[in-house]
């Protein structure tokens, strides 16, 4: 280390960045396109535009622009809560005696507690000027139903959460917090569509799931007779990854103002909306030959889709109503155990993660859950923030990453993403804690491995 | 309004307070002292390092030096979290359609979601300097005990925070999270001292009161027979007020890079430690007559310390075991309503506060908690971020401020603390949007006025 670098280095207003990166545009080989399960063809821009907004089904399906312009009212609502900080770690560095140079982009400074406040604000702001009068989402935990709430009051628009029903009952502080925002919550399943009433008429005792949860969502939007209502998802889809892409454009940015280009690269990937905008303009650079950092995704042992995943087309949702993907999938019949705290429970990941990921242009590895949480306190204790459980599988990541610096006795750059704060999941820092926590692996035959 | 001003103005780590401000070496009249109720004469540096930490006790006790120098560890604390931002409210001010500028110093961008971080560091770093063992503390809804747990995860010094027992209870997040710090959090009242023992044999099925907690820290610290634990307290006290007042400094170097002086300051006041800290430089050039800003405390109507307490030596606990303070109080006896939502519950005031009141350098105003809660959910979703409720005082007092501007034409400079989140806080919430909550107004005689 040559120059002193701050703990915490802040872009200024005028360094941020105004255009988002489309890693499409970088891409030689494109990720294969949505298949219409009716039509078994790929999904065309007037299929999609039922459910989704114009402007967005146009992001969705643009695999050559390489930069998008940010439209002014989203910068704006950006300045809100961003520049987010990126944090010289510098207790964590000591505390491993690491030779490594540890950096977080931390996204958790904003009420919603995460980085899916980047895609709320944009998808709210194109619903706004299509002129639409409604959205409708669904959410488990809750981070994308308060981040599209927060968006919605401030475009006024209104906006619909499908809300798992086990969640809704045990987490009624999130379901307050859309409230504060104006947001409309339901409870999943419920008798305001037809789905759930069917559902509901199966299992009355039913906690919910996130795939019913979604097919109310699309209902309600697809349904709406004067087609002024559409659905919005806050991961997997390749418009998500777009407007994640200020996160990495922002440490990218950063970085460059300390004079560092990273070495590693280490993000959580549950739906890969997070660390495809973390790595979006390195991976830019590596497939432009620019530059080789080294990318890994880091997913709970528990629901691996990239570790021990197929890479094969499958749909996007449980409910099988949705398009079909060409990712890395544990089958969309999948669940993922219920004794695994936090998010990243997606049984797919990101057509364009999961084509670059077989594309070896990055890696992936995982972890039980209470190693993660191990990582998750210490890193707390030394660095202050409590994370998200998400944010911690990449925390362990990164620490694994360190301590194989120190043993080489190599100075590498590592950066990862903090994408959210833990303070709606202390149940399961409860559990790990008080010796409670188990952790689960599945067998081949649930991940459909025959 | 010249130049444009960013949305927010972050100092550089370079431009971060060294030094804090000492309130008490700008005053010409000094607060009375704090009286040995034992003794009827003013508590000694001795009497008060049975309790507290010695540079502690210096610090409560110096009213002459103007600055203290930060330690260079507390400093390198204060950067994990610190610079806080202040933040223009443009969004505010285009709802408002006032002429004001209205700026935020924003102090929830940490885990313990307030500006009681800025005192706990200090006050952990002494007790570790001083070789002690321990230290111990009482918390009602949690932010001081989770400040202090923070804390004292980073030096490594072991704390024990009385947590009352209804908020213990109600709130069982609070209390994990500062068992992810490694604090030991007991239910007060406890076996594990005489006080709790007694109160519990009279009233076993008591709910706790901060009184009563108060009490058990307070024995625990006291009673060590090697004499290495000590108390703490997060509010009220003179050095607290000292502490704090690097949120005042930030203010005013960021206020300076944009060339802006506040015409009005507008804070919210339990126990006075965020005021205190905001006022800081602002107060110090009042007193030295080299500016004249308007500096507004602003208070709930269920507990009206300032607005219409007396002035006179009081107990500083319920318990009435702590020294006697002149303050601005309702009775030490006082208990708010419980319908009262949020802290701001102290029924006395910081003595520097209360002198300064006194001598007429500040004004102060109530609202009754439905009126405050409306400016907390229009702060919300015009600004984004979820308001402690006991900071949303301050945006009701700001947001009258800059209304009254736009009666009178007048653009002025409005800057206000926004203390702390309110993540925690979602059944007041609740309350509020659902039209539960309902307000209440002491009569004269429960606030001891005859």
């Amino acid at each position: 280390m040559t120059n002193k670098v701050p703990y915490k280095i802040y872009l200024n207003e005028d360094e941020m960045p105004t255009r988002w990166l489309n890693i499409k545009g970088f891409m030689k080989e494109k990720p294969d396109p949505l298949i219409n399960p009716s039509t078994g063809k790929p999904c065309t821009a007037d299929e999609l535009k039922a459910v989704f907004c114009d402007e967005l089904v146009a992001q969705e399906l643009n695999a050559t622009d390489k930069y998008i312009d940010i439209p002014q009212p989203i910068l704006d609502f950006y300045k809100l809560y961003r520049p987010s900080p990126l944090v010289r770690a510098y207790g964590l560095e000591k505390a491993l005696d690491t030779p490594a140079e540890i950096y977080y982009k931390f996204e958790g400074n904003n009420t919603s507690g995460s980085h899916k406040l980047n895609s709320a604000a944009a998808q709210i702001y194109y619903a706004k000027a299509q002129g639409l009068k409604s959205v409708t989402t669904e959410t488990g935990a809750g981070q994308w139903g308060t981040a599209l709430s927060m968006a919605g009051a401030f475009f006024d628009m209104p906006v619909k959460v499908y809300m798992v029903k086990v969640s809704y009952e045990q987490k009624p502080f999130r379901r307050n917090v859309m409230n504060v925002y104006g947001a409309d919550v339901v409870a999943s399943p419920s008798t305001t569509t037809e789905a759930g009433r069917r559902i509901l008429a199966e299992h009355p005792d039913t906690v919910g799931s996130l795939g019913c949860a979604i097919s109310e969502a699309v209902e309600v939007a697809a349904s709406d007779p004067t087609h002024s209502t559409r659905y919005v998802l806050g991961s997997v889809l390749d418009q998500v990854l777009l407007h994640q892409s200020v996160i990495g454009l922002e440490t990218k940015a950063a970085l460059d103002k300390i004079g560092r280009k990273p070495d590693i690269i280490v993000g959580c990937a549950g739906g890969g909306s997070n660390l495809g905008g973390l790595i979006a303009p390195f991976m830019a650079e590596k497939l432009e030959g620019k530059a080789n950092p080294e990318i890994i995704a880091v997913e709970p042992a528990s629901c691996p889709s990239l570790t021990r995943g197929t890479y094969r087309y499958d749909f996007c949702d449980t409910g099988k109503i949705c398009p079909q993907a060409k990712m890395y999938t544990l089958g969309c019949d999948f669940i993922p155990s219920a004794n695994h705290a936090g998010g990243l429970r997606y049984h797919g990941m990101s057509p364009i993660l999961s084509k670059l990921y077989h594309d070896k242009m990055m890696t992936a590895k995982s972890y039980v859950q209470s190693d993660v949480f191990e990582a998750a306190v210490k890193f707390a204790r030394i660095e202050g923030t409590l994370p998200a459980p998400e944010s911690s599988h990449a925390i362990k990541g990164a620490i694994d990453a360190a301590l194989e610096c120190k043993k080489k006795g190599e100075k590498k750059v590592i950066v990862f993403g903090l994408t959210g704060t833990g303070y709606f999941d202390m149940k399961a820092y409860d559990e790990y804690l008080s010796g409670r926590m188990t952790d689960y692996i599945p067998n081949d035959k649930e991940i459909g491995v025959e």
